[in-house]
């Protein structure tokens, strides 16, 4: 089988290295000819068979990755199948498939998860588009997803959409899961009594109620640096942690866990907090409380 | 009336000022002798007569309390009456009333609203303990209350531990309210079309539903500092608004935005968070997301 | 002064009583003829004089006031001012105005608050928009707003999407502010020693921290029910508590407190929580411990 | 090896088939005679050789721990060694830890974690205690703990409460990481372009971010009844997850996630909410807004 892959960035190069590596021909453009296998978009096309081609797009969500579905809607033929694997927001689905619907064009999102391990461990992917579209592209997700039973690392999860959507609620799961191994490290961190913060969480790895890959990486984390003292408690986030929120706020579902996680990341990428210094400000005047002058910069 | 005032730090000397001005007699002890109406608890005991004695406790909840209680407790005689108005617990309050009351001495526990401004306005006053003795004691508390009808300024709330507890009811909803108004402050304050944002509060004043003292010391915050450049984000807290949550998890009570409004005072106090060390580093090593390196010092 | 209103609902006819009763004229139009005072939107306008007209239009946000400020544009002449008092999204706003001013139509945009009590109280008034109309306003302004200095209860917030915006704000303030008390009514009710409940919230009417519009209304409520029994713990949400949420989440701005306030309102809807049956099912897996079967129904 | 082990419910029975399937020989001693080896704690200390018992205690914490540990006291001789595995408090750990050495007794407190699981799959074990009694205990935490390397599924953390504590915060992220996964099936369950819920979470455990144990048993659950259609969503908590948050209140750490996943729990078990009955007579006094009379039985 030889398929289109769209976008060599971390996660696109590391997919077209395992789709090779499991006897899938990849030819891969990226706007960086470094990283390219062909010059041009153009070029990328004419080297599948018309009405038989799949090109899967890996790049960076929202305005890049309109503009290479707007391109392939003008290159490809009836009979083709684009693949969208980035980050997209599940809304953008539906419509994007019927588009390409009216041109005979078949649509796929994929939600792809695994990170930098993925290359190594297998992709967990989730699907969304019609049946038989699905179908066909199946040994392209069997290359990619990791070993083991195809229902253990892939799904079809529902129609346009559904593997956006589902990957997105991966993520937001993602930020609780997070959220509360670090709080429980902190609270183990704290503690005088616990001399040994590391190997407590090693000891969780097997047995026990909390064993996961995210603990097992925490581990790791911490046999490179004990003490995680030369990390930042600076945190990022993406696109998936507040759509999640986003949607269930839509949807009337009280989601308390996953909005604290995406708040305190937040909340940890702020200098000085307005809100809280209202209420110093609000202590301040009822009851005469010292507040803390403003530092310098903060 | 006459009654002795233990303790005459910010709100016991500004209590014993509007007991005066409202023709209560007090006698005055203080630790520091500048402020001290007479030279010892004794000669406290000594000023007032035996039986009707009323001694009003105005110091530090805890060793300080249990202190001042001790001694009062071998110089007082029947008929006489404690009441204690200070932060304590109100869990210390029914054995403390059992014990006096082993000695036919009264006790009442007081729970005291009204900060600096209650010189001035009045106290809002909420009693625990037996009715006969609240109803002994009401010309002072109705010195001490604000004018109006009593019943908007003073209650007794129930039996031994009642107005200590409904005082750290009061102090957990004060810690919701006013992080729900820092909450909006910092949505005003971060939105450009706002141009006003100190206006906007004030025009709160009346009329809308969110008008209150709380919103009144905000806006007057706000003209002193009209961005609150002077003040830090560093919230300090007290032990009601801790015991509210620790109550709340004792009957089962679900307190989310009382306890979000505590932990936002706490994380306003943290240099670096663990807890957000502990995600960063997840991140990174899922990811391969690059991470702040930690500033000296954080 | 002579102005059109658009929509006698429940506010917008207690509007123009207040109107009426401060001296500005009101030509009101409803599609309910029974409330309307001419027969249709043109017959409105012209009954004001062209260029010098303020139309208000009070009309449910969304659909129903996209409509009316869709005929308003055919109808209006230059000079003439819209000014849209609906719960809408600060987010429609600027494009409104921007097309009203290719018109040279003016267009503000007014937050109202003060519930079915603002007929009486006068309205908490937040505008967005141009200062030179707002100043041409300012006498309808006044007749709606409370009585006493014109900045507490009236503000030019900012530009368009200004008075919406921090009318949004306010709501989800409200949000906080309300659960926050009705936390503390919890642990009050739950309390075997506090025997007074209503009478302790009365108490806190004057001289406490707390003390606020929304204390007052719910001692009045507990004055008529005392105990609550006549009413149901289903609480409705309505869009600008939503839209505070998904604010700060597009700023990043953490909101621990409006948000758990939100969910809360969620969760008081479900029935059967299909979250919560998930962690009863997850327990029972790993500990075996017994889950109730679902009530039927449920 | 020859130990002794109280308590044979559940938890001890499993124990103790897994210590004697491990070379391990049991006597075990129970208020139930049924499952009991002998009739006595008397007896139980009798068959073990003085100054090198070891007596693994394993009933309801409290009471019942409390009076086991007392008999011992009084039973053992110096040299002997108490392993305390219930669900106590850490607290206290460090005076019980003192009395028993005031006897020349050694005291291990140890959390157990892995349910019905731990039978087969070995239980995750931290211990708190003094160095040299732990590693004479080793035989005994090496026959119960997984099978792999020892610091994976076992760790001495640190002094008395040590194990207590970090089995505490492992019940805590527990509370947090099955929210994280119920509030993520929520969103699924809610959508309706997801028609694979519970393949979708299956595609979850290999190659994804979140998989773990917990999403293998919820798996299970779901290919049990997909819909979760005989299982209510009322849950249980236990000490554990109430400890975690008092915990991090008295060290002054925020713990949003924690807590918000006890709170859920909490508002699971309630029928109608006095707090939300609050916010809606607060909603209908301000705003007219409609309520819902309160249901029969509600």
């Amino acid at each position: 089988m030889r398929i289109g892959l769209v976008g060599l960035g971390k996660m696109g190069a590391n997919m077209r290295t395992r789709l090779r590596a499991h006897d899938v021909e990849v030819v891969g453009f990226d706007r960086n000819p470094d990283v390219s296998d062909v010059a041009s978009l153009d070029d990328l096309v004419a080297a599948l068979p018309a009405g038989q081609r799949f090109v899967w797009v890996m790049v960076p969500a929202g305005g890049p990755t309109r503009d290479v579905l707007a391109q392939l809607a003008t290159l490809l033929a009836p009979g083709d199948v684009v693949i969208e694997g980035g980050n997209t927001h599940y809304v953008e689905d539906a419509e994007r498939a019927a588009t390409f619907a009216e041109h005979s064009i078949g649509y796929l999102d994929v939600g792809v998860s695994g990170g930098v391990w993925g290359l190594e461990n297998g992709y967990g992917l989730m699907v969304g588009g019609d049946a038989a579209t699905v179908e066909r592209a199946l040994p392209i997700f069997d290359a990619l997803r990791p070993e083991g039973p195809r229902d253990e690392g892939f799904v079809h999860a529902g129609a346009a959409g559904a593997g956006h959507y589902t990957k997105m609620v991966h993520n937001g799961i993602e930020y609780g899961l997070m959220q509360a191994y670090a709080e429980g490290y902190e609270l183990l961190d704290a503690k005088d009594i616990v001399t040994d913060v590391p190997g407590t969480l090693k000891a969780w790895s097997r047995g026990t109620v909390v064993r996961s890959w995210l603990l097992e990486l925490l581990v790791k984390a911490l046999e490179e640096d004990p003490e995680l003292a030369d990390i930042s408690d600076w945190v990022e986030d993406s696109g998936e942690g507040r759509w999640t929120v986003d949607e269930a706020i839509d949807a009337a579902i009280p989601l308390p866990v996953i909005s604290a996680a995406l708040f305190a990341r937040f909340s940890s990428r702020q200098g000085a907090s307005p809100a809280m210094k209202a209420v110093a400000a609000l202590r301040h005047q009822f009851g005469g409380h010292d507040v803390r002058p403003s530092s310098p910069g903060a």
